[in-house]
């Protein structure tokens, strides 16, 4: 067979030990935190039915699907007058863990006790255009509670982004908004089917000016009345309470319309009930309303969320919101849920931005037993086990070599201890360690793992 | 949209809280022993170019390969005179982890020190037949060492079987045998194309007798001196020490052939240094040489390792071998290389079969905090936090509802301990919690911390 150059397909990527560790030790941190307030792992497979996936993520979204090809011969009987992909291709690959998700309780509901608290980290695929920092297999890492309304879920989910972050070292800004509120401006606008074009011209304030954002609304083509009462809501400014009032007159039939929205009231309810939360939490992170915040405008209903980085420039590295008919699609309707997602891939980029994965993490292999010839290696492989026996890791230089050889092998994968025995220690039934960064050098008795375990520590 | 029931595709599994609760109980104990031997973690991607993976398993294997169909218009521009499924699928799911562990190395091999020495443990998929205990995606994991010839990898890979097991609580015999010891006894039995079917043949003496051996032998075309060689080995008996000295001879041209196997002799050298070491190691398990190992034969060039659980029928629950030129097809030849691969879902049947799974796998939270009415929340809140900051899993029932519905939710997450608190507590400062097993029940002031942790624990 003719040799191959090999590659792996574009957009994907293979980890090697330096970022395994990494990425493991901020996986095992979020599930650390996720366990602790009682979030339950679960994982489903990288397959799916097409007709689970297909009409859940836009037509933009079906496009981006991996689908499989039927195994044995997947042409066999297919009608050449209707399309042929759909013959050929009943499965896919997860796009999201959120849809999956919902397959899941709606499959499991029986044993499924609500509300519902599940956390997931596995990767999904999308046939996005490959470019820095977008690839086409990539880990989601998904917490989510189903079966509960209350505010204290969307609390727990600040809390538990507050504590990820602090255990990262990483400091955030956490932005908070209601889908409610939004489709009240909407509704006090006069324009209800404009909830995206609103959102949109409250953000752009800053950057281009009321005037600017009063002529892009005109051309979205909202009437005159409408403009007035955005303009209402731009020039809200104060603190949150004060904010919130003024939000709560306009609401009321105080805005330039004299419409009421029943629905944004509902809006600032929550958002109160929510900051109240927090306080009592005594979250660090700082949280601020954020009215601008758009994310996934088309499916959440309540509370959105998004997390940056306040070191480091990158974007969102978290985010999500409450949901309320999840399920519906799969036959189980007035499911109310909340979730968020930890951007793992950002995250990553965070943290080696700002320095800050624990240097030991640079480390595989505490202590190398050189070998040099036959006789050292049966004399150091009790010795080796007795130290793995109390978790160290430790390896055995696999067969005498010269001694430079197995240096640089310690050398390059980082190990900060070496062993070199003789028929000297072989005699005296000890091994001798050396401290590669202090140059420091000692002989042990080779059954004494208390002294050896210190010296390493 | 019409609702649809909901399923996954046939072969594949959802995994719920508590069968990820003993996966990882699995995975977590096999990684923790893989580490202290300097083992590093890798992972490759899902999809591999089609190139990398055709041709690697055989023509049943090429047949099993999941394909994906090409993103975009997969039809577009193909050439109708030539076969369809090569132009529209370019990437497969990767089938299992040592062809993707093969190309990894090759392409990485500048960024790798040798001898390599990695772990993978990552889902692969295959287009089988579903049945019981047969998966189309399930986990392989798979430890390697590649780039030293040294029994010692060996040694260290039956070792890290001992240790797993021993953690894991499974009394496990171990297998091994050699390739090149089976290949000598083709050579002096005059078939050296015969290798599978004496061995068969030795597997089968205790079953069928000796004359019926004979008779099947003649049957597969060995002629009568080849098979007055296999009656020789047949006879082989006594200790491990008396059957090598035996087989020496034979392969030193004392058998009835005359005829001498240099490779015989190498594969008795290497099991006779290999059970030297093993010695030298204390290994736990009872290790033992069986001639009748056959495993991945036409793969595998020195050691052949097969692990099974003692106490339980289920087949072999781990194995592996040396291959001397994995890494050839991609270009990076003369490589030898040894591994074994662990069988996650029969290693979970057999701890489920022997009862072996730590009873706190199945307690997701330690402390429920029932909610009685808002005041109650927000007191718990804080208290609640400040347990979890010490690592408790706890929850706090997101709204007010009737302690019946909470205690079942408690019941039904097999949560050990629940706090039920009012007006009395709020006032006093004070945690109530109960031991629902016990019922034992007391009192603690909200703040310490280190009190309420002694009662949880």
């Amino acid at each position: 067979m003719a040799i191959q150059k090999p590659s792996i397909p574009k957009g994907t990527r293979d980890f090697g030990q330096k970022e395994m560790a990494r990425r493991n030790y901020i996986f095992d941190t979020i599930r650390s935190v996720f366990r602790t307030y009682g979030y339950q792992q679960i994982e489903t497979p990288a397959m799916e039915n097409l007709s689970t996936l297909l009409g859940k993520y836009g037509e933009e979204g079906d496009k981006l699907l991996f689908r499989i090809l039927n195994s044995g011969d997947a042409f066999a009987g297919i009608d050449p007058d209707k399309p042929v992909v759909p013959q050929i291709c009943e499965k896919g690959l997860r796009y999201d863990l959120t849809v999956p998700f919902a397959r899941y309780v709606v499959q499991h509901q029986s044993d499924i006790s609500f509300p519902f608290k599940r956390f997931q980290i596995q990767p999904v695929w999308r046939a996005d255009r490959p470019q820095k920092g977008r690839y086409r297999e990539f880990y989601q890492c998904d917490v989510d509670v189903i079966g509960s309304t209350s505010q204290v879920n969307e609390l727990e989910l600040v809390e538990m982004v507050d504590a990820v972050f602090g255990k990262l070292g990483v400091r955030v800004g956490i932005h908070i908004n209601n889908r409610k509120v939004l489709t009240g401006f909407a509704e006090i606008a006069g324009a209800p089917d404009k909830v995206v074009d609103i959102t949109v011209a409250i953000d752009k304030l800053d950057k281009i000016g009321l005037e600017k954002v009063k002529e892009e609304m005109a051309d979205k083509g909202i009437a005159a009345g409408g403009i007035a009462v955005i303009e209402q809501i731009l020039s809200l400014s104060g603190s949150f309470q004060e904010k919130l009032a003024a939000m709560r007159a306009l609401f009321e039939g105080g805005s330039a319309s004299g419409i009421c929205s029943e629905t944004g009231l509902k809006g600032l309810a929550e958002l109160e009930e929510l900051f109240g939360l927090i306080e009592t939490a005594l979250v660090q992170a700082p949280v601020e309303m954020d009215l601008s915040l758009a994310r996934g405008l088309n499916y959440y209903t309540g509370a959105i969320f998004e997390v940056k980085a306040l070191d480091w420039e990158i974007g969102s590295i978290c985010g999500g919101g409450r949901y309320d008919n999840l399920t519906g699609i799969f036959g189980l309707p007035g499911l109310s849920g909340v979730g968020i997602s930890f951007g793992a891939d950002r995250i990553y980029d965070v943290l080696v931005g700002l320095d800050l994965f624990p240097a030991s993490l640079a480390e595989s292999t505490t202590l190398l037993f050189a070998v040099m010839g036959a006789d050292e290696l049966r004399y150091v492989i009790p010795v080796a086990k007795a130290l793995r026996e109390q978790g160290v890791a430790v390896e055995v230089y696999p067969e005498p070599a010269k001694l430079k050889k197995q240096f640089d092998y310690a050398d390059k994968k980082n190990i900060p201890f070496i062993s070199i025995n003789g028929s000297t220690e072989m005699e005296a039934g000890t091994v001798n360690i050396k401290n590669l960064s202090s140059g420091e050098q000692k002989a042990f008795s080779a059954t004494d793992m208390a002294a050896i375990l210190a010296f390493l520590n």
